[in-house]
């Protein structure tokens, strides 16, 4: 089963990304993985306002403020190659559930120059857990959130016979 | 004459890019326009490599490094209307070459949910110097960039007669 | 009469601020400002608390959230000479109440190497406007920045004779 | 023996640093990391000039280019107490060899709030390589960052007893 088009990313190094060793700037890709994660859950249909704060008064009308936040517990990265202004990015998204109020996500970011190989570059990780805003207390995971990531095992098992 | 498709791009406002009052953070904008400004070149036929400085071990092979650089020497930016997490924003970009050595860009970004017509919510603009990297003085634009400019005012000639 | 250290700030060009230029990138610049500002407020007595949103949850026991929010509706930086990391600056402040809801800052940074005469490197400018967050109406600006913005205008007086 | 205070370090949380859940946005932490490691070297002594690239028109007379890069291989955080606008966070940094030409930081992040017990909010690392620019292939790490890293081996030992 080939990658659905909402685990396989696409950006471009710009050149407020990179820093005076020429290359990119290693935070910059966990800024990189979150946008990653919010347009995959966008691309799969799962409006922003459904998942993300905003201000009270710019919420859609109808929608509720989501009932959950995602806070990240956890990040990493591994830096593979260097990344200079202009390299155009392949990024692979594995989202995974861990338990009925958390999950990771993790990100294969690949070089892709027309007529080359693709070339491994970094790997990056995030993991979320759901809590209530108000509490901060540990709860389960938004419906939204968990089709996604059920969709994503689905894709996954496609790939790696069980 | 319709906008071509190198003057007109697009990008979603995402979390990251949000502060606590739950609208985009104000300095946001100016990484957006950078990075229009960029995407543009590009568009239109530009390969970064010729117009910024990278890394020198991970220069594309036969390409010189730019001998002109093009640093900011002012910009500005107005906030009409508050963006969140998710809003689609269309972008319309107007390069204008000021002398043989400076150009400005104009960006106006409009949010667009669909249904509804464009809002006017900020606008921002750059102002570039062309310098010769080692001695800092001033110098002609790069032809790319010229092409780029050109091109730019013969588009925006279609919209406004002369 | 001198300068008030609230109007006086310092910091360090860091390597994650500038770019593959070698220099600066430029909006980070107006980043500096925004924490300029914040700093300055601070260093003159208003907590942060009582100017600037948080999550609910972590808001310190008794004090509401603020009433007022301050958005940027206007922002500018001139850039007069390149900086690079690990560069100390100067940074002057001119907090300056334009009408009863509305105030600008002016930022002048200064380059201040030991045994040299300091030069000036960029400009920057933030004009704020006091809104209802829940309305969006304008209002009067919140006490704690009123005051601030008089003893800065006390301050300015002390140098600029009537 | 005493903490020395280049390995201890401060700063406050800024608006800019967080997002609409009104907490500091994950990957800002990254960023404090690598200014804390650079505001560290400086503290004990270290020129950022002699280990951090800039610009050439802008190095100081006589000093040459550094002839070692340091880029950033692996770097992680974990998140343990969400940080919120103006909070005053304590950094503890323990730099550390691991062979010849590669060596790690981590980083303990408190908040002190004045009256209360220091709280631990976040842990970060970065995992440093030494090469040489032009060839990227591994060398030795530079003196000035073989001293520091000395310095803090034998300050830890003075807290941890062999």
């Amino acid at each position: 089963m080939a990658t659905p088009s909402w685990l396989l990313l696409q950006r471009t190094v710009r050149f407020g990304d990179t820093d005076a060793a020429g290359v990119m700037h290693f935070h910059q890709l966990l800024r990189w993985c979150h946008e990653a994660y919010e347009e995959s859950l966008e691309a799969f249909g799962v409006a922003p306002a459904c998942v993300f704060p905003m201000a009270a008064a710019d919420r859609p009308a109808g929608l509720e403020a989501p009932a959950v936040a995602l806070p990240i517990v956890h990040c990493r990265a591994d830096f593979r190659r260097p990344l200079v202004c202009g390299d155009p990015l392949l990024i692979h998204l594995e989202p995974l559930r861990l338990d009925p109020g958390s999950f990771e996500v993790r990100y294969r970011f690949q070089r892709v120059h027309s007529g080359e190989e693709p070339q491994d570059a970094a790997l990056g990780l995030t993991r979320h857990l759901a809590i209530e805003p108000a509490s901060r207390l540990r709860c389960s995971l938004p419906d939204p959130v968990q089709r996604w990531l059920e969709a994503a095992a689905v894709a996954a098992g496609g790939i790696r016979p069980a």
